[in-house]
């Protein structure tokens, strides 16, 4: 029930078309009817900076292509996303809805349709290894379909410090960062105590010694030394983007 | 060596008042004393938004007066804090900075001198319970360090969702969120599907059955099925607040 | 806004007493007024069996006092609980409502207030060792003020199993059990194979060797070969009882 | 040696037919033969509830098949079970036991015999997302073979609150509720406060970042702030439906 | 119900004095009754070799003295101990029963009544480091309560592993060997590759680097490369007394 | 050097056929060639109990018939054991020693040759379900090699306890029990309480809910209720049998 | 810029071909030039001792072919190693650098081209079992890249100590010592116990019964009695030759 | 028996003054007493660099002083070392042997007695915070006893880069590096990137938000991502001092 539906109701109650039992009852459930349409107001705010997003694994390739076709016939102008699908499922969401841009994260891939208009926020995305770019890419994919152009700095293992001072006027100057980084996760407290913005941090589940599939990094990123890093989940790329969207105009 | 510096070394060489071989040696040490320089730029710049901080465990009272003294003895307008200070720490810094503000936090405080000038974003910070309550004091008395104006929703844990809902419109108009929350730490995924603003989650070490001092909450905040939460870590409201302060004009 | 409230407004709407705009504003508000109010419905539903619990640790006593005082306040049969509590917030809060029953549990005490009449349920209380008395007792001051007139069954640790199988009749004649156990926590198996009742396992911090403060019992009640047993946190007799009162009638 | 061939030996010492050192011989090996006896009873009043179960994995075909048939050789009218069978195993068993009904649960399947009658208990399985369906059938299938009728909740999620309130009476008016959630597990800690029903929670060992398996959602479940919420092994949808089953008539 | 009156009973009902129905009534209530008869005797037999342990850590001083008492007033050659008392549990245990033999192991103490007759079989008690007396003492305190004659052989840690091979022929020629080691455990495998002998490891909580609290050391045990090495819990001292007391005729 | 070669020595330097020089030099280093006499004395007699053991996984097929062919080729009379080999390294191995036996665990199997002369103490190896059975069957074949013949008392869990009570005596009795139970473990504490025999625990690595691949087991085993039990690392029914070899003649 | 970079700067300055302004933005720039350059010299001279090391996994073999020509063909004589490649991988980089030297350490393999000069550091590889060889394959072939004319000491595991002390004199007499060993990880210590050499100790991820994939082992090395033990990662064996090569001249 | 000695045993042979059996009986105990010459001889070699050290936890105020004085007694120039006393333990060291040069190191204190003649290493020592100050004192007082200046260069943790680069030229030309860090521990990658020399990273159990108590550093420093670097255990500045002590000459 939105705001014409319930206005009607109340038209209807003092024109007696409708008794003072049945508009209670309708009422009574009009906290959630009502907090339904609250909330998709809500959901459509917040779709309009990040869209709706489907998480492949799980599900079936018919499934995947269904979802997001569901999610296209509904007229709107935010993007919808598929988000590490294997490639049986991205052909078939490519079958229903062949305008997708399809980009490669690791093993699986991100599809966008509909990507949002482009937005002016400068969004540096930071790797520590080569290791980390699947989830590097899944940020960057996610970060363009929300409207923004990020920046790629691949490769600033902490181990060869200098490699990240190259970048320091970019990260300095950038309105919001991602770290991704595996094995120790130090590259986001030397990325945060370098830029003012927003540091957001991305443990990655690769690295051996003592890597424990990302535990050690996000760990250490929860331990660091900088003030005002945040962190998402091990190998979160796709989090990380959101987090920007809603930190960014 | 600043900028002026550097421009006289240089007239210097071509007046010949400095010879080749010294300029080399000098300019050899350069990128670091130049790399203090820039760095200085940028934590300047990161200053003015957050500030010096001093962690107060594992000092002396002494100790704790001499560098906040010594912070406040420099020329500036930014704030400086001094963080999870016992009486004695407290009583210390007062006797020789008193205008500091006492911010009681549980069993500690927060001391802030210099608050920096009031900004617009409008920050909310939500408890699910009273235990919860000092974490959320450090984090408020931080954002007032740094010009915000925070609001605190308190006691709004999920076992009674109306209790949170009957916020849902201070939180969905926010610029953004800190959620302060313990035991299974479920308020931050209720919250960020609430809100299109950033969000902050900051798991907490109370609650009993299997909290394991905050670790489950932080691990549960990083599980989310809300989109674009980002975590800091456990207790650390402090955290929060600067990366608030990353995010907000 | 509760169903009077409503019906009222809807007479006011008729009546041309209050406008349209004035109800549309008012019932769009409704939501979170009436999912209050519905939730108090829920929440009311519940209480009658399961009051209203305050868990002390991390109030001051005064915020006991106050918070029990402001529950008896309000007009109701349904029982007020105190967990937890040391012997300054039992003395605080017996201070403005001494006609709480207090019953001690370990280092700490169970007041209630207005325990609920009298349930017909028949709940069995197994401990391990004496160890595990104080969350037994826990749970069975949770029980009594619930209704209950809970038998407890102590001391049969599996290492003597026959001490077990001596009250084999009661468990399976019971129409709930809660089996409280540290160590190994394996009684919970044992029980759950006895009786045909439900079983609520709760898991004690005490043993040594490898018990790791009750964290071993937890997971081995959840590993339990046995169909059908549930389990709550370690420690949490008041859980385990609130379980029951869920259950039974 | 049951109740009959008891009162026969008496009678046989009575009459003289059995000495007295034969008699307290075959007393003295009467607990064990009785005790079968005496668990035997409670096992059968277990299994008018319960029914009898067999836990595929590890186990061939032909053992699958083999341990069936003999349960269903037996007289009676309980049901009997087979869990997480996988595709030669559901063939072997319906090879010698055509009559087996077959429920899906994502790679695995529950085929179940002699169904028991209907039971008028309403249950509610509300699930949190569609990762957690392949538990939450195990669960339903288990249910309807004891003689419920479970009602689905599916996709429930706690980032989009208003899917779950949507349902709110459904569960405010369930006889008990099975919760099968991944991720963050904080759907068991909301379901537990909208309603006043016996909740039984079951970790889901999906999600990713920091889902550790499902030992994240079981320790959130464990530290819930609802109380009276319980608990159940991870991916444990049989174990759920047993403990609803000794919970309701 | 023991044997005779068992056979009383049989006697009863031969001789009419017993009718069939109370009979039969009796004796199904004989399973549990029996039971607990069978179970004594096993108990006894098991007494015989390893008496009754009180362990006194949760229990009040008196309650230690009072359980002492009983144990002693039931006549029996068997020994009686009390286990990690404290110095106020250890005087009122001398109160009532001022023949016990006190040992101290670390802050606590062993106190044993009643001391088994002397046993042949020699076992050896290893220790890495002084740090490991407190639990080697009360392993030696219950085996001397036990009738064993135990040679301690101390400090004999890996890192000087001359220090335990001048030791290897009394390790070799014992019966039964205790180890017990804290930080990495090593030692353990150590011995089982220098004796033929049943070898009980006992991880200890003490260490520091990495030691966990004696969990590392309990892996350590676990994951050993040599064959036969049994381990008990954490600081179980007076375990690995009664598991060789288990062993040795 | 053996005893011999050393008496020769002496009688060689008696003699003045070796130098006093040539002496020292061979003499100093004689703690270690005679430490290896002296090491090889103890692992004879720790042979003729235990015999060679060699741990198939990460060898391949060549290099396990080779290095059972040298175990072999020594003469003597102790057994000579292949264990948890796949079918291609058993093949490997029973081309070159065709007279081993073989037994399945699992998917592994244990192969023996040379099998010790029977030896009289009763050992009983009990387990908690089917799923225990390879680990079990790994024991049993274990056990045989060393010259015992374990009884096997399967599928005892904890939740039917009248099937472990019905073989009460048989443990009872026993000289020493192998218990193997995965899931919670519990099995071994309740059998730890029947018998007084020496029991040697086995976690294994099954079960669902909170298994943890056999830790919960192991940390259960190890918090265990049950004075004198010891424990094996996961899975090791290999580790348990030598242990049993220790500990009887 | 490197040195003569620079100095020209200052040569065209003073000559007048570069204006001041011009060097100062040159200049300003020239700290992460410098760094760069800086940088560089200590990582020629680190190369010098350990070479350019490439990962392989997670590589294609076409990228891990391109990455080690682009290594040779900067001219040099420092060692390129490529680490942990598999079949494909290492038949890529030979097609195109045909000179490399291939170990094989396990599944997988190190390629060494250009190999350092000899060093004549003594260094020594001690192994505990035969499943550490592929670590300890691992590091012999770096060491050997390095310079090194390693010497393996193999299946010198402590339950059999005397096969240690066998060759206690090369690892006193060693310059350096590398510990390979897996499950419980004592190895270290006793090594450590022996020579005054520096050990680095490489925890493997093999074992059973409690060795949790490593942590068990490098747990335990940390938890080390002998004072001056360093440990690298788990399966580290890279890692360990570059210590070693830190080291020695 | 010391070489003189067995020399003298090898004359009397020759001599007649011992007979064959009783040179045999002596010689065969010769391994364990010669092994202990021999190794007394290493540990000789080793006490040259790395001296005794005593660690006071658990130890009475006497018994340190007695085992010190003890050690001093035994005439010798290599360093005796208390550490983590306690000032009671100081006090009774100082009592009997007041030469000792006491550091303090936090709550505790090292006191060193006899310290080595100076060494050239320059070792330097690196410390992240103020907070990791009393671990690294311990490094520098070992470090002091063992001969070596070590330099200390304090707070460098990575959040500002550019306090560690300004000390890069000294710890490019360290010959050794000491990295005391807790937190995240990410300094450690960061130093072994800047110098070629052995780095030996010990973590610390400070830091909040995820630290664990130096787990989190200890695991984030094996898991890092800079070649060569090798770790001690929590807190252990004396064991990086002890493996220093190793490397340099």
């Amino acid at each position: 029930m939105d705001e014409p539906a319930l206005r009607q109701l109340v038209d209807d109650l003092r024109a007696g078309v409708v008794g003072p039992d049945d508009a209670v009852a309708r009422l009574r459930r009009l906290p959630f009817v009502d907090l339904g349409f609250a909330r998709v107001d809500h959901h459509r705010a917040l779709r309009q900076r990040a869209g709706e997003a489907v998480y492949a694994p799980g599900k079936t390739p018919h499934q995947c292509a269904e979802i997001v076709a569901e999610l296209l016939a509904e007229p709107g102008e935010t993007p919808v996303l598929l988000t590490r699908a294997d490639p049986q499922q991205v052909a078939a969401v490519l079958g229903t809805a062949p305008q997708g841009e399809v980009t490669a994260t690791g093993q699986h891939a991100t599809v966008c349709w509909r990507a949002a208009p482009q937005r002016t926020g400068r969004v540096v995305v930071v790797t520590a290894g080569t290791a980390d770019l699947p989830v590097a890419d899944e940020s960057l994919a996610v970060l363009r379909a929300f409207g923004f152009c990020p920046e790629l700095v691949a490769d600033c293992g902490v181990a060869g410090v200098h490699r990240l001072l190259a970048s320091a006027d970019t990260l300095a100057g950038a309105d919001a960062v991602v770290v991704v980084a595996g094995m120790e996760g130090a590259l986001a407290s030397l990325v945060a105590g370098i830029t003012p913005a927003p540091v957001v941090a991305v443990p990655v589940s690769t690295g051996y010694g003592a890597a424990l599939d990302g535990i050690t990094a996000l760990l250490a990123m929860h331990a660091s030394c900088a003030a005002g890093l945040t962190v998402v989940g091990i190998d979160n790329g796709f989090g990380a983007a959101c987090a920007i969207a809603r930190m960014l105009p």
